[in-house]
């Protein structure tokens, strides 16, 4: 009998100098890995360091998470860069991270792209492509988090690059399996309690639900937490404990300490 | 019998969006060893790429060449960062050009503060630790390069790391072997053919002139050449033939391609 | 019997920092009036104030030239800005220019609109709308300078403001009258002699010439030239030198020092 | 009789795009006038136009608050900009104010350094010079704000600039009259009772009191309320109303609506 296992990753490290985003501390005590934002669309030198040592002192596994260069809109915008700057522009920050997380003893194992420019993954097979070219030639063995069933995973398979399928415990999905865009009805699973039992289901299942109640089956493998607002930190607790209570196994996707230095 | 041989390096990729700054272009075919900026003082991912790539097609040797975050002054500004920060901002730097050079195929093999940073490794220790620090954090085989018989290259000896010794042909040196700052009488050696002369002296004896004339013997591995005003490329030129001329063999101070990917 | 008369326009203080985008000292012999970079997509307070105080000595007309926030792109990119940012980020800079002026004693009279961001005013009449908000929040004295026929000059003579028509001697003409997208055939014009002698006939007819050889009359208040490139200057002196030799007389829209402080 | 009159202010805007620093709308309701924050240490044009109109809505008396271009740093770096960068990079900033007040209809009255620059004013005069003479070119009748007693306030008189002086109900004042250094003991006064009742009693005896308990009379026009930290809101409305309850009235240092627009 084997136990069911499943990944928590949250974005961490959102600051900025003196602005802080989301309360990391808390959050690292809830998931297992850490999408840590590299500078662009939030996130310096300062607290990516500190983002990176405070994982390690939790065991949290550890991401770069690239972003568009637009702090000002913390890179919700979707900035029209090209793919072949978004190759270099991802480049540069997952060298930043791994370097940074170097400098903590605790490598980055895998990159999620950040707002607007993860969202774009999945529209636009170019995108999706220069973001994993960029990760393939910083570091082939960097894993790709990103949506289960998406244009990037498949993107990335293709690749030869190994991959983490994401779902969201508080989004509505469509019959297709993917995710309601935010402004349209049922985009968002506002109750905490809903969101956790849902979690549940879908982990259990090996399947997410759509608005309409259709089991659409897809790989699950970890579970995005978001870490702002008022809420974050009590639904992720509320999300990991229902999981641990049902019995399901809450742990990284990759062993703590098993990234190459 | 031996042959005498020096490397020659200059900063490049130093534009910014649509700017440039120097003819990287040229001087690429006549240095052995690129310092490319990182995006904090000048350079961008595109430029940075770039740079690299045209450094590999010409098998010239790279660098990172991070400096304070001040685009606005180039990095020529004496930041008030403190230590800790600078080590952040160093290895945030280098992680990206490491990133961006193995995009390239070319990966960096050494680090050379840049402007204000790199003047304040002299009287400043801790700045100098700070570098250090942040390079063998990153990646202890990264070669330190700085100014022959200063602090820098002793903080990194004694942290264990590999080092290059660095000279100007165009910079005045005091009785101690120290560079006249700029803005004083005998700063700069602005005559072409009087910096090729004197380069060439200074490798053949070993030592640096002083500007009373004293020959104050220090290790000459690297002679900067620098890559901005009208007159950049013609002097590298004259530098470069001059030492050849003399059986000087020009070379980097590793071997191009031997650097861990 | 009255004298044709026409102002040229350019832009100018593009640089940052230590980097130069065009001969601003040479172009500003040649035109009549400057609109100058406001620190967003190029331009600081060091290189605004110098170019106002130029402009000054030359007795030349400024106005502001406010752009996206995208240094790295040079104002190129048509950027996700809503409406409302964008009246906030054009109200912004346009202040920053009327006190770097005011600081020179040289006063600006008008607002024309940078790259992506002058652009998208013609298809977004929310974005025309959005600018000229700005102008009249800001000065409603000012002139708002912008494609002659176009949707931005329509918005804000509809809300009073004053306008100038603009055209391009170096672009090609649709049969609408409207510019031929870059990219496309017959875009631009780029022999220096035909780009002067088109813009000689078309200040004597009140009419620009589509890419069919067709008369498309519109009103022609000044033509703009284009400082970079590396014969800019060059071209700009050929086709102010053509319009003066057929007589045609080269002033500024406004009075200089008519601007109020 | 005559009612002593004092006026509140405090840092306002000091967000950036999604950050937030402090509670804006709450302290709005306590204190007579906002400084607020120009986009180089911190705000942004959104959050500029935003906090003017909010000021507005409550009367609120608004001015520039211009700091070094460090948003990292949130200007509290002591940059190395020369006196005559800080004149332009002031100039620009008072520019970007003056639009956006104008543009919600609540022109600023005056201008008051922030952070670093702030306190760079009081040793060095050739930073207090070029604070004024930005404020002096930009639009003369813009009332300087400054520490009591002060550099910049005796250079601004000098130049026959309007002053307001300040101090500090939560700070300790040398014999001078000079504030005692932050990290230095007694450099802050921490019990918000204390510091109310402080307050209380320099407004009525038109002293500051040092840390050895001496009475030095300084002129009191504004007092200065701290707008972040978690108690600033609850310490604010303390001291307002422990002066109100005294019978001092709390009024702005000019009428609202008194600007010229």
């Amino acid at each position: 009998m084997q136990t069911l296992s499943v990944d928590l990753n949250s974005d961490m490290g959102e600051g900025f100098g003196v602005y802080r985003a989301g309360d990391d501390e808390a959050l690292l005590d809830v998931v297992t890995s850490a999408n840590v934002a590299c500078g662009f669309h939030a996130g310096d030198p300062e607290i990516m360091a500190r983002t990176f040592e405070m994982a390690k002192e939790r065991r949290v596994n550890v991401g770069a998470h690239p972003g568009f260069p637009d702090l000002w809109g913390f890179g919700r915008r979707a900035m029209p860069y090209t793919p072949a700057e978004i190759e270099r522009l991802v480049a540069y920050q997952v060298g930043a991270a791994q370097a940074l997380s170097a400098y903590a003893g605790n490598p980055i194992t895998f990159v999620k792209a950040h707002g607007a420019l993860g969202n774009l993954t999945e529209p636009r097979e170019d995108i999706a492509t220069a973001v994993c070219r960029a990760v393939k030639a910083v570091d082939p063995t960097l894993i790709c988090v990103s949506f289960s069933g998406g244009t990037l995973l498949r993107v990335a398979q293709d690749m030869g690059l190994r991959t983490c399928a994401e779902i969201f415990a508080d989004r509505g999905y469509t019959e297709e399996g993917r995710l309601v865009p935010r402004g349209q009805p049922d985009a968002m699973v506002h109750d905490p309690q809903a969101a956790a039992e849902r979690a549940l289901r879908m982990v259990r299942s090996g399947a997410v639900e759509s608005t309409s109640g259709r089991q659409v089956e897809l790989p699950i493998e970890t579970i995005c937490i978001h870490g702002d607002g008022p809420e974050a930190v009590a639904t992720a607790r509320l999300v990991r404990r229902t999981l641990e209570d049902a019995g399901i196994a809450i742990a990284s996707f990759v062993p703590p300490g098993s990234a190459r230095l």
